[in-house]
C-alpha cells in the first residue's frame, strides 16, 4: 500500500433551481483536499484539519470524513486504519456542500490506496452516511454530483436511484458565497410543508424541462426551466439582497441563478453566449452595495468529481 | 385547391404516470377520422358525425374540430369556408383524447389543404383553443401528441413551451378502455388541491427519471420513475378494479401502469422484453372478471402524430 495520498473532492451546487432536492452538479472550485495515510492502529483518526476556524470535530465520530470512510471499511469487512489530514478549502456552511466534499475525500482517497475495490456509484452510500452526521438525513443531492462528477439526478430515494446527466458544451457555473449565516434548520424551518397541486405540477414541468435542456444542450429550455417557485420565495428571505443579486445575474447574460443547497451561496447558470466573469462580478458587487462581504467562484461544471493530487510510494 | 381530403389523427395518453399535466404520447390506434371539403359559404360547418351515439354538437360553436378550425381561420385571416364530416373512430370520454383528436383533425386537414402555410408547432394553439370548449381550459397534454407525434413535454404554459422527446426502440403502449363513465368533473374534485413538499419533491424526481429514461432507453429507469403517488391514488377510486388492472399489467412484464388522461382508461408501458398483447388480455380480463367490459388496443408509440389518409383532386 501508499504510504499516502493527497486527493481533492469538489463542492457542489445541489438542488439546482427547481429541482429541490433530486439535482445537483459539481464544480471545479472550490473543494476539499484531503491527506490519508495508513496506520498501524486498526482504527480511523482525524490527525488535523486547516481552514475550518477550529469549528469541525477530529472525533471520528463526529467528521462526516471519518464517519464516511468507517462506513466504508466496516462494509468490506476492513481492519485497515487510516490517518486524515483535512484541508478545508472551502467555506463552511455555505450551502455548496462543504461536509459532502470531506466524505467524498476520504473514501475516494481510501479506495485508490485500497486499488479501487469498489466502483463510484459503490462508495455513493459510504458518503450519504457521512450527511447523515451533518444534516440528519442521509442526503445524495450533494454527495452524489461531488463523486461522480456533471449533474447527477436523484430520481428516486426508495429504492436509491441515481442517474448522470449529460453536460452542455460551454455551460459554465458561478457561485457567491455571502459572508451570512443561514442556519440549516432555519433554512428548513421556512419552507411549507403544503403546496398546492398545480405549482406543483408546474414545477414538475421544469424539473422534466431542465433535464431535457441537458440531453439536448436546449439553452434557451434550460433558462425557463430553472426558475423555482416553491422552495427559492421560501428561502430568499434568509439572504439580504437575494432578489438583487439575481436581478443583476440575469442582467448580465446569465442563464438563470437561484440558491445553492439551503443557502446563503446563490449560484448561476451561464451559457456559450455569456461571461461568467462578468455574472460573478455583478452578483458580488449586489452583495457588496449592501455591506455583504463575498466571494465568488466561476467554474466550469465539473465532470470528473474527485481527483488525486499526489500519490506517494 | 383539393376537393377533399381524409385525414387521420391519433387518440393520446396524457398524463403519463408521475407526469400529471406535463406529459403526453400518441398511439397508433384508436383515434378519429375526418374529411374535409372547401365550400363556398365563407364559414366552416360540421356536416356530419359517426360513431359518437349522437352525443356530440353539430353546431360549430360547440365542436372542438371547428371551433380549432375557426381560430386558425381567423387567425390567418382567412375566409375559406370548410365542410367538416367527421368519424369517430374511438370511445369519447375515454381519457383518450378524443376531443383533441378531433381538434387536431380538423386543423391538420385544412393546413394540408391551404398547401401547410403553418408548422406543426404552429398549429398548436388553435387545438388548443378546441381543448378550452371541451374541458374547460385550454390543456396542451392530448393535442402536442396528437399533432405532433412521440412524447410530448409541456415544461411551461406562462409561456406555452412544448418539446417533444426520444422514443425509444420498442417501446410500446397498451391501453385498456373500460365501459364506464369517468365525468372529468370528478376526475378534478376527487384531486387534493394541497400535496406536501415531501411528496411533490419525490414526484418531480420521478418525472426527472422518466425524461432522461427516453433519452437514455433506459426501460429499468422508466419503469421505476412511472409512479405517480399523487394523482394516481385519488382518481383510482373512480375505477373499480384499477389495482387488479395495474396487477395484471406489471405480472404480465408492462414497465409500468396507470390511468390515462384523466380516466377510466388504463394505459401500460411495454418494454422490448415484454409481449404488449399478453399484457393486454390481461388488463381487460381483470376488469371482465368484475363484469365491466373492456376493449384494448396495442401500439407502438406513434411518432408521426396526424397523417393524409386520402386526397382528392
Amino acid at each position: 500500500m501508499k504510504d499516502s495520498i493527497r486527493v481533492f473532492a469538489p463542492a457542489t451546487v445541489a438542488n439546482v433551481g427547481c429541482a429541490f432536492d433530486v439535482l445537483g452538479f459539481a464544480l471545479h472550485e472550490p473543494g476539499d483536499e484531503l491527506i490519508l495515510k495508513p496506520n498501524f492502529e486498526n482504527t480511523v483518526r482525524v490527525i488535523s484539519i486547516e481552514g475550518d476556524g477550529g469549528v469541525l470535530s477530529k472525533d471520528p465520530q463526529f467528521n462526516t470524513a471519518s464517519v464516511a470512510l468507517n462506513a466504508m471499511l466496516t462494509s468490506m469487512g476492513s481492519r485497515q486504519g487510516f490517518d486524515i489530514y483535512l484541508r478545508k478549502k472551502m467555506p463552511l456552511g455555505s450551502g455548496l456542500g462543504s461536509s459532502a466534499a470531506s466524505a467524498v475525500a476520504a473514501i475516494f482517497a481510501a479506495n485508490e490506496m485500497l486499488e479501487k475495490p469498489l466502483s463510484p456509484s459503490e462508495l455513493l452510500p459510504f458518503a450519504m452516511e457521512g450527511e447523515r452526521l451533518a444534516c440528519g438525513s442521509a442526503h445524495a443531492d450533494n454527495v452524489a454530483p461531488s463523486l461522480l462528477g456533471g449533474f447527477v439526478l436523484i430520481p428516486s430515494y426508495q429504492p436509491l436511484i441515481i442517474r448522470t446527466l449529460p453536460v452542455p458544451e460551454g455551460l459554465s457555473a458561478v457561485v457567491v458565497h455571502p459572508e451570512i449565516e443561514v442556519k440549516t434548520r432555519d433554512a428548513r424551518d421556512v419552507l411549507r410543508q403544503k403546496i398546492s397541486l398545480q405549482s406543483a405540477s408546474s414545477q414538475w414541468g421544469r424539473v422534466g424541462g431542465l433535464v431535457a435542456s441537458l440531453f439536448t444542450s436546449d439553452f434557451e429550455l434550460l433558462a425557463a426551466s430553472l426558475d423555482d417557485q416553491i422552495v427559492e420565495p421560501a428561502r430568499a428571505v434568509l439572504i439580504p439582497g437575494f432578489y438583487r443579486v439575481k436581478q443583476a445575474a440575469l442582467e448580465n447574460g446569465a442563464l438563470g441563478c437561484s440558491i445553492s443547497g439551503s443557502g446563503p451561496s446563490v449560484f448561476a447558470l451561464c451559457g456559450p453566449g455569456s461571461d461568467p466573469a462578468l455574472v460573478a462580478n455583478a452578483m458580488k458587487k449586489a452583495f457588496q452595495e449592501i455591506q455583504i462581504p463575498a466571494t465568488a467562484y466561476t467554474s466550469e461544471i465539473n465532470r470528473k468529481g474527485p481527483v488525486v493530487l499526489e500519490s506517494g510510494d
